[in-house]
């Protein structure tokens, strides 16, 4: 199908040096990926995150007042240069309070991102990281957890965004975003892989009539294909696993976000959503907040993932309410 | 290609459902296709807009404090019928303002919503209403104008809507809307038609490597088919024929509005409106503000339209910003 795209080489420039023009609080620095905000808050900690680009809105969407200082991108599924996460670094950096990376759990992720942060050390910066690992999907030889830093994500760039806003320091954020991460965990499905820019055919296959469990965001594919029945049939195969990882208790306060990959409808996520809150509501979970819509997606890839949040917390809740202007909240 | 659905025949009845679960402030009332809110405001006209489904987030996403108050939806891409749009007016009547009804111009939409317009009034309710007909596609074989109402009727439920709650009376909406009417025009294009729920083809054919002009939003092909290029040639389409409208002088203020029409990525959505801006930048237009996302789709068609607002009276600036919370806006 038909991308309308220009060249494929320039999608990520193009998409990016467009940003200012629609939100004016966004800058972008030419040919980096780096997307920054300049009405950064004396006192607060700015925070940093990014990654590969084709995950839009996330990441550039979450920068704003109450969550990111600045997004580094890289190009389609590949990490920004330890080169341009420094120069991101530089670019919001608080001598005074320090600044926090959020990484995603991707090993080129963390090796870029970890190289960057030790030049800036180096330099003499007060530089702290989290790492996010809210996918609990398994590797289908191993069944070990992929662990891979997913929709979640955006969950503790609101939290500790707020938590920033609301002058907590370098070292209590760091903790609290150890915390958080425990306390997130994400399954998607798709029944279509992303297509890469300038490609035809999508990155793995897949039966007009299967779905895939536990898919990646950057083509990976799941751990199993089957057969799909229904909406309500996917909700409660992830809704169970889901439970695998937090046995939850009656009265459990969690907070639901449901994100749709970047190929599904509006129809899919509500009826999806419908069919995970009627599972919950019958586990007889406390569910605070609802989130639903286009947060961290895999370019067409038309596929719906479902994050669970655990209030372990009750101060996050004020943090997650916080106001923010990123435009993708 | 699969759609995260159950039964297609409840689709709408399961989408609509979920909402007060996902958003606390509006109320569904079961079976009717009726979205409203209850937190209306005493001296404000109370506006009602709706049409078929399959165009979510339209309408029941504009409905909060500043846009609707009532939203009535029908079976995919069938207008509600007379009875439930009565029914609708009925749920949030205001005596003491009257009532506003903004309809998209569809002759089966005209039909139905009139027909509920004239039995509120001969039950003596004060009720009025506008048309939106922001589509300038053409008819392919008559050359005439379709100027069905589309995407730019979003642009209608918010200016009116927060002149209402603004205290304008009715009479006045009703001149601002014929004004505003007259100054928003709409183009779009795909590369996929919309699946209708449990079927797998789309409600046209495209070759792979084409693109239709002018398409509507119920399946409705477009004026001109022809093998895509580049995002770039297909601004320069639009843009040419938006003019054709309006005759636009350097300097005249306009609000942008791109809208993805449901199967488009987030990545094509900025691509696309980079080249739209190049070019009206080129015009010399003065570009107020520019708005981009999922506002008005056609189930999961892969297509963008563009909507250009002359801001002919610089009052409607101030309603185009007020705040609402409205969750699609």
């Amino acid at each position: 199908m038909i991308q309308i795209i220009n060249q494929p080489e320039n999608v990520v420039e193009d998409m990016l040096s467009v940003l200012p023009d629609i939100y004016p609080k966004l800058k972008y620095k030419k040919e980096t990926g780096i997307v920054y905000r300049t009405n950064l808050t004396k006192d607060c900690v700015p925070l940093l995150s990014g990654g590969g680009s084709g995950h839009e809105p996330a990441h550039f969407g979450y920068v704003g007042q109450g969550m990111l200082s600045c997004a580094v991108e890289g190009p389609i599924f590949v990490p920004p240069s330890a080169e341009h996460i420094l120069e991101g670094i530089k670019t919001v950096y608080n001598a005074k309070t320090g600044l926090l990376v959020i990484i995603k759990n991707f090993e080129e992720d963390v090796t870029n991102f970890g190289s960057a942060i030790r030049q800036a050390r180096e330099m003499g910066m007060n530089v702290e990281y989290v790492i996010s690992h809210d996918d609990i999907s398994i590797e289908s030889s191993s069944f070990t957890r992929r662990q891979r830093g997913v929709a979640g994500t955006v969950l503790m760039h609101k939290i500790l965004g707020a938590a920033a806003q609301a002058k907590v320091d370098l070292d209590s954020l760091v903790y609290m975003g150890n915390q958080i991460s425990e306390c997130i965990a994400t399954l998607g499905v798709a029944s279509r892989a992303a297509t890469l820019p300038g490609k035809t055919e999508p990155m793995f296959e897949l039966d007009d009539h299967d779905i895939s469990y536990g898919i990646g965001i950057h083509g990976e594919e799941g751990y199993r294909t089957i057969g799909f029945e229904s909406s309500e049939k996917l909700a409660v195969e992830l809704v169970n696993k889901l439970n695998l990882k937090f046995h939850w208790h009656t009265h459990d306060p969690y907070i639901v976000l449901v994100n749709n990959l970047g190929g599904c409808t509006r129809e899919e996520e509500l009826i999806f959503t419908h069919d995970i809150l009627q599972l919950l509501d019958l586990e007889g979970l406390n569910i605070i907040d609802v989130k639903i819509g286009t947060f961290m997606t895999s370019l067409n890839m038309a596929g719906l993932s479902v994050t669970l949040f655990k209030l372990h917390d009750p101060s996050w809740l004020a943090y997650y309410q916080a106001p923010t202007d990123a435009f993708a909240w």
